[in-house]
């Protein structure tokens, strides 16, 4: 299997509701720099599993609508608690539904599965992976 | 399939007995950065993968056992090469029936499988990768 | 000179007065992994710059009022915009005092100057760079 | 399952033939920091998956045939597009020969499987990953 | 003093003319990882060195005239060996010109001096670090 | 003021004597990541300031006496704790004997001053910086 992995951050605001979050309750902030891996059994004609640069453009249209919010008045995740590894499944789950419209281009669509990786500090990480036909 | 990472450390001496040891079978020594990979299908109502707060009390706890010792002496591993590979499985061990046992709480029994990465220097890392019930 | 560097991270909420900060104007947030480097001539007779763990443990209690809060209504910084190289010298001037009054041990008063950098993200960083006693 | 991760570097020059390459047209080059993990299910009787020296050396030897040269003059790559996900190819092809050729030692043919990764920079990546039986 | 760094990197071709170069003599390449700090003793109104998106932005602009290049044909490097140190003092001046010419604002005058890193691979870097003033 | 670095490591076992290292007055050990910066106000006529591959030998030699060892029982360190910032010093005063010797070539000897550091975790670092010709 190939893959290809390309990486972005985005910072937000957001607070978490459980007393399993201690101190996260409050209202705080993070910086997430996130890798999204895109697998594929083969490369294309060009020799690559997809187009680096539409996907790193698509990664950073796709953060924007997230960058420099609070999250907790983000109209997609009313009532949600936004932990790292639920924005992983976000990025993961939008990402997927870039491929399938064409954003990444033709070729992307042999793109079988997605890795998605939020690093929130330099001791803590959380991931999606899966099937991008699973969603 | 969600996962969350947790990063600690632990300083030890050791040393190896067989000729493919080479110097190494000096006694010697080595920080290992510990990557702890815990790895569900899906996430709880609070909506994480586990108490990544207990999930790293718990790991901390499981290197107390090993931090600032020499191997060679420790009770545990007794005429054993304790390599980065051997060590990895250690804690993949330990972290598994910390779960099982519910030290990182009654949500954590939903965590299906670890890797456990131990890096020993910039260039070199040893990983063991399997399911819980599987030990 | 010697010196010795300790990492610790806090995760903040904050926005932006200004047309320069753009999007940033908006509620948002950061997590800041932050290295202070403690800088000596000499070394104590333990062979050491300062006690690396009453180091660790005076960084963690410096962040800890800052950990998980809106830095917006943190009475601290009333009006003030919170940005990287602003806290960068918030988190030098508690430590320059912390050592000052002793909470470092007697052994760190030698410490003559501080390096305190904040990561923002794996693409920026902000520091403060200046001797103790010029507070 | 067991794995023993090395890294290494290269650095070549080449360039891409395709309009989906834009400036990456023209002659360019790249560091590739490269890892390889070599997954086994089981320990051998030292306790390690494979002799790391071995795999180092292997590792250095197999990049030396590419180390400081043109790709595009390189006979292996006549006419082919040497992007990173293909290199990642390249690398996971000759390690797999080593290994069943017995260069990496007897113990390495247990090997099962590995992943090969080049870092091209701080924000990109690519990687071959398969069963060495699958050449 | 206070400094922002950021950083971002450039992918170029070239050959060395000299007997320590050994195997570098031949056509090669690199990645540079370039981190470019702007230190300055204080802020400015809006409390920071200067505004990171126009420092960002600069040195975008500043890679893209080497990017994707053979430097070896460069109009700018006529003879030159185009080493890693060479080229951070090459970013350096270009950076200061920038800086002095109002590229990065008005506020971006306030900084002193600069400090230019470009890491070549995971294990050497070179720099150049001085007064803007010194051109 | 130019400068380059290169990065190797060593793994050793030691004990500390004295309260205020805690359990690591037990025999325990490390991997110390080791850089040093070699800087020099000037570069020759090839371009360089100094020989990176004669700089890589030598670091590799210098650590070679210290790697795989209990430095408890090494005859250069006795009676002496060897901290990381006291090994950053012995490093310093070795690598800065071989630019003396002419280890590193004629060249080398422009070089002004060091600055070595020992990462001793992904948390704790310390270093000797100063002058060559201060030994």
């Amino acid at each position: 299997m190939y893959s290809v992995t390309v990486r972005d951050h985005v910072m937000i605001a957001h607070s978490f509701k459980g007393e399993v979050f201690g101190p996260a309750q409050r209202l705080h902030g993070a910086t997430y720099v996130v890798d999204v891996e895109f697998r594929s059994p083969q490369l294309d004609a060009d020799g690559v599993v997809l187009d680096i640069g539409r996907a790193t453009d698509a990664l950073r249209a796709l953060l924007a609508e997230l960058n420099y919010r609070n999250l907790d008045e983000h109209p997609s995740f009313n009532g949600r608690n936004t932990t790292t590894e639920f924005l992983a499944r976000v990025v993961f789950d939008r990402m997927a539904a870039a491929i399938t419209r064409g954003d990444l281009g033709a070729g992307a669509r042999a793109v079988e599965s997605l890795r998605v990786t939020l690093h929130e500090s330099h001791v803590a990480a959380a991931s999606f992976d899966g099937p991008i036909g699973d969603r």
